[in-house]
């Protein structure tokens, strides 16, 4: 059956954020709608965000085209350029390698949803663009480091490396 | 700027589809959002269907994943299976090589819109599933013919070949 029973989706919340980075994500979850109806080729998930919450770290993705439209509530897109407002079927497109940071903010007294598409790869490397971060990713293992390579400072994470 | 102004974004009318084919794409116009705003990775389309109008010829792509959400109206997904109401707000997923020939169709009295996502391909074979139709996409050649090979038929397309 081709159409999707969003009702048996999970909402899933948590993040893969490393320590006390993950925390940032409260009021966030996703349903992986894509995934969960046999699509390999992109992603194509659910996000909900409660008031206050965030859809990621400001970020952008090296090898990825992502697109967004947002489906309930007023979202905020906070990139480069400052705060654009999204209402309820508008659209915003993230080219692979373009390194205008973004992510989406529920600066609203409401719900707010929006659907995210984006390409799958083999690999990928994001960098974040408020914090010495960037994310290396190759199939389900996503690693987190300085944008050097050296590993995240305990004062960023909250874990005291060994 | 990431924000799209679908404003901007003329809605084109019109088919590829051989001959009188075309016609039956009446009422449809398509609003190429993904292409305007710099992603090549899949193609993010608003496609809107007046009462009676449809998406396409029913079919299924062997090489592209495919992805719908209704934005606004009814839409009625039309499949192996029969009929399947999607209202605002609901999504269908078409993994690629499922034979599951599909289309979308406007059997209300309200104008309808839906957005789709479907992954680029350097190839693309598509089998129409109530005609003896396929179509070879190479780069932005579309060769119609039937799913032997063969040239389609004048009494399906009124061209009459030399």
């Amino acid at each position: 059956m081709p159409k999707v029973d969003l009702t048996q989706i999970p909402a899933k919340s948590g993040s893969g954020y490393p320590g006390k980075l993950s925390e940032t994500m409260q009021g966030r979850s996703t349903q992986r709608i894509g995934a969960s109806s046999g699509l390999t080729q992109f992603g194509a998930n659910l996000v909900h965000l409660a008031p206050g919450a965030m859809s990621s770290l400001r970020h952008y993705h090296m090898q990825q085209d992502e697109f967004v439209m947002v489906t309930a509530g007023q979202c905020t897109l906070i990139d480069d350029h400052g705060e654009t407002q999204l209402s309820v079927g508008e659209c915003a497109s993230f080219p692979a390698s373009d390194t205008n940071g973004h992510h989406i903010v529920n600066k609203s007294d409401k719900n707010a949803s929006f659907l995210v598409i984006g390409t799958h790869t083999e690999q990928e490397t994001a960098y974040y663009s408020d914090l010495d971060m960037k994310v290396e990713i190759e199939g389900q293992t996503f690693s987190f480091t300085k944008k050097d390579g050296s590993p995240l400072p305990a004062d960023l994470t909250g874990i005291n490396t060994p």
